[in-house]
C-alpha cells in the first residue's frame, strides 16, 4: 500500500483526477494480453505536464513506482503496475496542441488516440500514416515504438517522432528534438524515449511528422495455394522497391477466423492485402499493375480490386479486427502474440518453419503479418488459467524467437518488449548491450520507479 | 605526455600501426575547419574491433584520452584531440565485411569511405544514397548523424544505419540493431551511438540500408532574381510532397565562386540545383514537369535539365566543391561553417534575415543549402589568426542560430556539434535535456576518457 501521506498529496493536486476505487483500479491492472494482471494502489488522471511533474516529484519523494497508462492496448504487459504504486492515465491529456499545415507536423498531447488525430486532420488534406490496428493513444505508440500495416512505406515511430517532452524520475520535464526535419546537435534523446516503454520517463507531448493525404488510393487482395507462393510474391515486391503502401499477409488460419468474424467473402486461402498510394491515379495504376504482375509469376489468384472505398474500407477494417477475430476461434481466451521481425530474405524460411511447429501443437495459431517489412505475428488463443497451454505458448514462442534471432532478426518488430519479451533480450543483444541499456536506466531513474519490471531483465 | 607503459603495450599490441612521429601527429591533429589544431601524443591504426578493444581498455587502465578518427573531413573540431592523448586512425579498417543484396544492406568497417562503398555496389543495382559532400569515412558519417543533399528523399545516417558495433570505455564492444527493418526490442542504442560523435564510444562496424539504383536520373537547374523567389518555390515544392532526390539552394556569392572554381556556364543568381529519380522516365518527368511548374511559378528562368550523365556529373561535381570554391574566395583561408536548418515554412524569413545581417559585415558568406530539409550552410572564409575575423564570424552565427532556435530549429542540421556548436547546445534543448546527456555520458564513460571536451559544455 502507498503511504497515506502521498495519497494526501496527490488528492489536494487532483481532487477527484485520484482514484482508489476497485473498478478504477481493475481497469488499470492490465492490458488487452494474457498477462496477469496487477491491481495499482491507486489511478491519477493528470491533465498537464505540470501535473505530471507534481506527481512524479511526489511519488518519488516516497518511493513509490509509476506505471504510465493510455488506451490499455498493449499487448507485452507494459501497463501492468508489478509492484503495484500509482497508474498515470494520460487519457485527459488529449488535446492537439499546435499544428502546422505548411510545415507538415503537429504537436499532441500523449492521450489523443490515432482515430482523433486523423479526424483532426481530415480537413486539412494531411494524415498520420501509421496505422498499429488498435485505436491506440500517440502516448502510447511513441513508448511502444509502434508501427504497423503502413510502416513498410511510412516507417515508424522512430521516423515518424520529431521530438517530444517527457517527464524524468527526478520531475523535471525533459524536451527533445526540434521542428527541424534533420538535426546533429548532441544526443538523440528523441530516440531514446521512443521506445523505453516508460522506464525512462513518463511522455507528455508528442511532436509528430505529417504526410499529405495521398490523391490516389487503391486496395486490391490476391490469393495463393500456398504461404511460400504468397510470401516469395512479397519478397520480390519489395526487392524490386515498388513502393506499396501496405503489404498485409494472412495466413489459411486467419482468413478462416476473419471470414467468420468479419463476413468477409474472401477463399480460407493465404491472401495477401495490398493498399497503393500514389499523387495521381496513373501512379496508383503503375504499382498495381507492377504488382499485380508479379503476384501473377507466384501464381496468385483473383488478384482484385477493391471497387469502391466503401469495400476498400470494409476490406481494412476486417484485417484490423483479425486480433479479435484469432480469439473469437476460442470464446473466453486471451490473446499470447508473437511478433519477430526478420530479413526479407529469410521470411519465408521463417514462416514456413514456423507453420511446421504450429502444426505438432494443440493450439491454434493464426498467422497476420506486416511481410513488407519482415514482421509477422502468430496470435495464439490461450485460457490464461492453463498451465498446459501457457508451457505450450512459451515453447512456441520460444523456438520461433531462436530462429528469427539466428535469421539476424528481432524478437519484437513493433509490439515492444513489456514483461513479455524479455527474456530475449539478452540473447538478442549480448550481454554488453544490455548492460548499457541498464546503465541508461540506473544513470535516469536510479530508484528504478519508472514503469518497474518493464524492458530490462533482472541481472543473474 | 602519455605513460611509457602505455606506449610499450600500444606497442606490442599494433607493432609499426603505432605512430609518435610529428607529420603523422600534425596529420590527426585537426579537421577541415578552422578549430585551432591540438597534436595527439600517439596516433594508432587499429585493424579490427578486437585492437580497438585492446586500445580502449589499455588507454582506460591509464585513464588517457581517445579521439577517432576517420577522413578528417570533419567541420566542427571532432577529430581535434582537446587533451591530448591518443588518435584511434580508423582508416585501416575499410572493408565490406558483408553484403546482401537480396535484403538490401550492407555491414562494413567504420574506415570504409562513402566512394570506395559507392564502387564496391556499382555492379549489384543497389546503392548508399547518402552524399555529404566530402569522401568521409562511414564510421564518422555514422558518428556525426550525417546526411548532405539526398536526405530530402532518404533521410539521413539517423535512418539509414540499422545496426553497429561500438566499443565502449570499459573495452567491451557493443553490438545494437539487427538486420530486421524495424523492432521495439529495448532502449534504441543504434541512435544513441550514430550523432554521439565518439564520446560514448568507438564505432568499429556499421550495417547499412541500401536501396535500389534508381532506373531513371534527370539533373535540372533553374535560377532566380531574388533569393526570396528560389526559397518560396522549393517551400510549394516539399508541401506538395514531390519526392525529389536533390534540391540545392547556392546563393549569388556562392555561384559566383562556383563559377570561377569550377568553370561552371551558369549566371551569378540564386540557383537551384535539382535531381529526380524515378523507377521510369515517366516517372522522372512527371517529377521534373511538376516543378518546373512551380519554378515558373515563381519566376525561376532557364529551368534547364542536363542533357547526358556527363553534364549531369559536371554540376554536381561543382556543387560538391562548393565548399573549397567559397574558400578560394580568400586564398589561405580557412572555413567558419554555419548548419542551421528550420521547419521549411520559416527558411526564407530565415535566409532573408541572414542575409541582411552579412550585408553589414566585412566577412564574406557564400549560401549554400540543403532546402529540401529547411538546412543551409554559410561558408566563411575565414584567417584563424585574426581574432577580428573570428569574432565577427561568432557574431554571425550566433545570431543566425538564435534566429533558428526561435523559429523550432536546430543550431546543426548534419555537422555535429563538436567544438563548434557546444556553446548553442543548452539554448537549443534546455537545461534538463542536456543534464540527460550528461548522466548518460557519465553512466557510459565515468572517466571522460572517450572524445573529451565535445558535445556537452561543461557546467557552468
Amino acid at each position: 500500500m502507498i503511504p497515506d501521506a502521498l495519497l494526501t498529496r496527490l488528492r489536494d493536486l487532483l481532487g477527484d483526477r485520484l482514484s482508489t476505487g476497485a473498478s478504477v483500479r481493475e481497469l488499470h491492472s492490465r492490458g488487452e494480453s494474457h498477462h496477469h494482471a496487477v491491481l495499482p494502489d491507486a489511478v491519477v488522471f493528470p491533465s498537464s505536464t505540470e501535473q505530471v511533474q507534481a506527481i512524479v516529484a511526489a511519488c518519488a519523494a516516497h518511493r513509490v513506482p509509476m506505471t504510465p497508462f493510455g488506451a490499455g492496448s498493449s499487448l507485452e504487459g507494459h501497463v501492468i503496475p508489478l509492484r503495484a504504486g500509482v497508474s498515470v492515465d494520460l487519457t485527459r491529456m488529449a488535446r492537439i496542441l499546435r499544428l502546422s499545415v505548411e510545415d507538415l507536423d503537429v504537436t499532441v498531447e500523449p492521450g489523443v488516440t490515432r482515430k482523433q488525430l486523423d479526424r483532426h486532420l481530415q480537413s486539412t488534406g494531411l494524415f498520420f500514416p501509421l496505422d498499429p490496428g488498435a485505436d491506440a493513444t500517440i502516448g502510447g505508440m511513441a513508448a511502444t515504438r509502434a508501427s504497423g500495416t503502413t510502416a513498410v512505406r511510412y516507417g515508424t515511430m522512430r521516423e515518424l517522432v520529431l521530438g517530444l517532452t517527457a517527464v524524468v524520475a527526478d520531475g523535471r520535464a525533459v524536451r527533445t528534438g526540434s521542428r527541424a526535419r534533420k538535426s546533429s546537435a548532441g544526443y538523440d534523446l528523441t530516440r531514446l524515449f521512443v521506445g523505453a516503454e516508460g522506464t525512462l520517463g513518463i511522455i507528455t507531448e508528442v511532436t509528430l511528422r505529417l504526410y499529405g493525404r495521398p490523391e490516389a488510393v487503391a486496395a486490391a487482395t490476391c490469393w495463393f495455394e500456398t504461404i511460400d507462393a504468397a510470401v516469395n510474391a512479397v519478397i520480390a515486391i519489395v526487392q524490386l522497391g515498388i513502393p506499396v503502401a501496405r503489404i498485409e499477409l494472412l495466413d489459411e488460419v486467419q482468413m478462416e477466423a476473419v471470414r467468420r468474424h468479419s463476413r468477409l467473402d474472401h477463399p480460407a486461402a493465404p491472401t495477401l492485402f495490398f493498399e497503393f498510394h500514389g499523387m495521381s491515379d496513373a501512379q496508383v495504376e503503375e504499382q498495381a499493375i507492377a504488382v499485380g504482375a508479379i503476384v501473377g509469376e507466384h501464381a496468385g489468384q483473383g488478384f482484385a480490386r477493391a471497387s469502391s472505398p466503401e469495400a476498400r474500407a470494409k476490406l481494412w477494417q476486417a484485417r484490423h479486427d483479425a486480433y479479435y477475430a484469432a480469439l473469437a476461434l476460442r470464446p473466453g481466451a486471451r490473446g499470447w502474440t508473437t511478433d519477430v521481425c526478420v530479413p526479407i530474405s529469410r521470411l519465408a524460411e521463417c514462416i514456413h518453419a514456423t507453420k511446421a511447429d504450429l502444426a505438432t501443437s494443440h493450439l491454434v495459431g493464426p498467422l497476420v503479418g506486416h511481410v513488407g517489412d519482415g514482421n509477422f505475428h502468430l496470435v495464439i488463443p490461450v485460457d490464461p488459467e492453463s498451465n498446459t497451454d501457457l508451457a505450450e505458448a512459451e515453447r512456441i514462442t520460444d523456438r520461433l524467437v531462436e530462429r528469427a534471432l539466428a535469421m539476424g532478426g528481432t524478437c519484437s518488430g513493433e509490439h515492444g518488449v513489456g514483461i513479455g519479451k524479455m527474456r530475449f533480450l539478452e540473447a538478442e543483444h549480448g550481454a554488453a548491450a544490455l548492460d548499457v541499456m541498464r546503465a541508461i536506466k540506473r544513470a535516469l531513474d536510479p530508484h528504478d520507479l519508472m514503469n518497474p519490471g518493464k524492458i530490462l531483465p533482472p541481472r543473474d
